[in-house]
């Protein structure tokens, strides 16, 4: 994406060193830094820490590391052993995303076991660019499909602007390019239609307020921060037209494990008639479970993810204890929506309904594998 | 409240100089700070910036304001006038609790104007009094009625603890003593009832992970603090077996204005399954309006309290900005949980329906009056 005349992506192959480098988003807004990644353990570390997220770029950046991996691993005889393992542990870094292990899968299934290891890292490499481009290739469609969503809105609301809600952050930075959640937003202003967004802030890790609000803004969007409390408030005024999120698993029966409180904002959509949409490439959908409330595993946190708030004071970034030192807490990271409160699914391939008959009509090929 | 074997209140009236000492409740936890107050300015600064915030502890000081606002008009001819003024502009110091009004107004009608001044500031400084301590008792019967709701609950569960999720601090530090949301998990663990409390941190102003952690704390309560976003997956897995919040204005027809985010916490609590209890003195009921979402004033506060989070930071307070510098932001504060949400309330006379005439059964005599 195009940031101050310059065009950026969250993560990139450096051609001379065959590196990868990628942002470290944990410090957005406030200090832009590129980290260079040339291990899988380095990768392993990257997607643990945080320092990447988002369901499409997880994988993006899982299957890099594969390629890492490969690339570490020059001993013909262990090769394949090597790589298994390294696969293994890149795959459980996060467990809520499905993105990743479907991405090391697809590398695994794409280096395969012919030939030598300089073949394997040659087909290694361009699996890894392959997934990056689809799933810049899917982010740019599932904008294409959301845009019809959103004009139709436009042409009830005659030229007022048409308000969305958005929960953590969905955009080109947990992407590749132009974002899930945000792809329709993005080409709904190019084609100059009046948008604004609520920007859920999104604790405790607050991608919303660090990085939806970034984007944003350096795109010139309209957008105003919230406290995540308020979004059901503002719907039950008639202040929210529409609610994109992402996803970072939902079962082909069209249950959507994202952030977590975006149930919360799934609840108050269906109560006040405002439409629930979330926008996702078919490599986010899960083609084994059922029942996303009983089979996704939600991942627990650092409680001191809650405890303390990282950000800017004097120009420098620090973080503050917002709670008694010893209190307690907890930090469940994802919750599960249920289908029964999703308006529709934006994907690569349009727009279909959360029924496991909709989902299987867009992606035969998939559904039919299970 | 007995904090570290002393006995405390967040107001108080000093013998010697007849001044308020207020608990500064911005700086807890992190620090302990008392704030004499002897203008009636002073007061609607106290109330107006949050030194003081909930409903009852806004009323008890607005009273006490006025008696401050008495006690300088020494002017026998222009007394009326002047307190007159006086009690206007503390009536506007936050226009979403209803217990302010009802306090001043409570505080004019006792003062009267038959007598010499120093009559009226007698009268008045009794009046203050009165109200607080009818409050104290208040809470302490609504800790009684609230408790037979837990034993309930604990009868069914059978000895395992009992989880309450409440929002923001509807605890003593809101009110004189118990509080009113906690005056029932107070009388549970009194009673030996194995009570744990998730504590909402209620963004943007922490009021869940700065005061009810503290006072939770402090009194030995087992209690998690969560972000916000957490309660709907919590609810979801069975891990709430109750939710008990304050109100700051809650209509005669059972609508219910509090904390931002209180909606949300219903519309999950009653997606679950969840029994819903808005723990209120009768002083918070608004016999006027009959629609909670069209009538209630949502007071719109400053930005900056979303864009900024203050904290501990080795051993001092600070604030970090969490957001781009630039980025717009909108903080209203309080959102109306409809009464079909709601499935009690626990008032000092008992526990009743979100309905008109449940309401009006438990308070016959201010029904009449509207």
């Amino acid at each position: 994406m195009n940031v101050d005349g310059k065009n950026l992506r969250p993560i990139w192959l450096e051609e001379g060193t065959g590196n990868i480098k990628i942002i470290d988003q944990r410090k957005l807004p406030h200090e832009f830094s590129v980290v260079e990644l040339d291990t899988p353990e380095a990768v392993i570390t990257a997607i643990r820490e945080m320092y990447v997220r988002g369901a499409p770029l997880i994988g993006a950046t899982g299957a890099y590391g594969v390629y890492l991996a490969a690339r570490k691993c020059m001993d013909e005889r262990v090769f394949d052993d090597v790589l298994d393992r390294s696969c293994r542990d890149i795959r459980s870094a996060r467990p809520t995303a499905v993105n990743l292990a479907w991405a090391v899968d697809r590398m695994q299934a794409s280096i395969g076991i012919t030939g030598t290891a300089s073949e394997k890292i040659d087909r290694a490499r361009r699996e890894a660019d392959r997934i990056t481009e689809e799933e810049t290739e899917n982010c740019r469609r599932i904008g294409e499909h959301g845009l019809k969503l959103v004009e139709a809105i436009a042409r009830e609301k005659r030229g007022s602007a048409i308000n969305i809600l958005t929960h953590c952050n969905a955009g080109w930075l947990a992407c590749i390019e132009y974002g899930t959640a945000t792809a329709p937003i993005y080409a709904a202003a190019k084609s100059g239609i009046d948008v604004h967004v609520w920007v859920d802030e999104t604790r405790p890790l607050n991608q919303g307020a660090r990085l939806t609000a970034w984007e944003l803004g350096k795109a010139g969007i309209p957008h105003t921060l919230i406290a995540d409390n308020a979004g059901g408030h503002l719907m039950q005024h008639g202040m929210v037209d529409m609610v994109i999120v992402g996803t970072d698993r939902t079962t082909h029966t069209g249950d959507v494990a994202n952030k977590i409180g975006t149930y919360l904002k799934a609840l108050a959509a269906r109560d006040n008639g405002v439409p629930f949409y979330v926008a996702l490439p078919g490599s986010t959908f899960d083609w084994q479970l059922t029942d996303g409330l009983a089979q996704i595993p939600i991942e627990e946190r650092d409680p001191d993810e809650v405890r303390y708030v990282p950000g800017l004071k004097d120009g420098k970034m620090t973080s503050v204890c917002i709670c008694p030192a010893d209190s307690p807490a907890a930090n469940p990271a994802f919750d599960v929506t249920p289908a029964r409160l999703v308006t529709a699914f934006i994907t690569e391939r349009g727009v279909c309904e959360a029924t496991p008959e909709a989902i299987a009509g867009l992606f035969p090929e998939k559904a039919g594998h299970r």
